[in-house]
């Protein structure tokens, strides 16, 4: 009996952690930024980034990087628990001071929708 | 005395890890697939990955994604430890059965070079 309640137990923790990945949403955003205002912008990026991770539990990553040819070319990976973790995300203090006080600064910005093909990978 | 070497052991910890974030080789791979191989190459790529997390301490992550709106176009966020586990990662027999098995599947290949902007970012 204390089997088959492990194995049940087993069986609804892999299905909820299969269903709670389903909800993800993996975007990959690609940013140009205007090279005269590169080192204020990481540095509002940067703050804005460990501020959502922290205080937001939706945020599961944003990994931000620059192109070492090319630093004004970003490119972030952003995961969120799901959809609703996002539209609560663009609504904090910390979001709307990152896009507000960038806007002049990124020449573009294109947001990618994607597919993990490996949903519960981490980083170690 | 406990809390200078208290104060002496938080340092060298911090300047440790900060050290071992600073060796990291972190790339971005875009890949464009011939889509009438999508699935295979897709399949191979996913074994590969498993493979070398699993077994390969010196691979931090290798988290790949497909566009939504053109599924043969992959990206993969790699993060290795340091050159040498990059150096490791490449002759390993997981690694050699991914790239040759997919070499008649992939139409290009850009490796970019990258600098994270919070080397120590994970996926919750």
């Amino acid at each position: 009996m204390k089997n088959i309640l492990l194995i049940f137990c087993g069986i609804a923790l892999a299905y909820n952690s299969s269903a709670q990945e389903d909800k993800q949403m993996v975007r990959l955003a690609k940013l140009v930024i205007d090279s005269a205002h590169l080192e204020s912008y990481n540095k509002l990026l940067k703050e804005e980034i460990e501020a959502s991770v922290r205080l937001e539990p939706g945020v599961l990553t944003l990994y931000a990087v620059s192109e070492k040819n090319r630093p004004t070319h970003i490119t972030i990976l952003e995961i969120y628990a799901d959809q609703e973790a996002y539209q609560k995300h663009i609504v904090t203090p910390h979001f709307l001071k990152y896009k507000n006080g960038t806007k002049e600064m990124v020449k573009s910005l294109e947001l990618v929708d994607t597919v993990p093909l490996v949903p519960d990978m981490k980083i170690k």
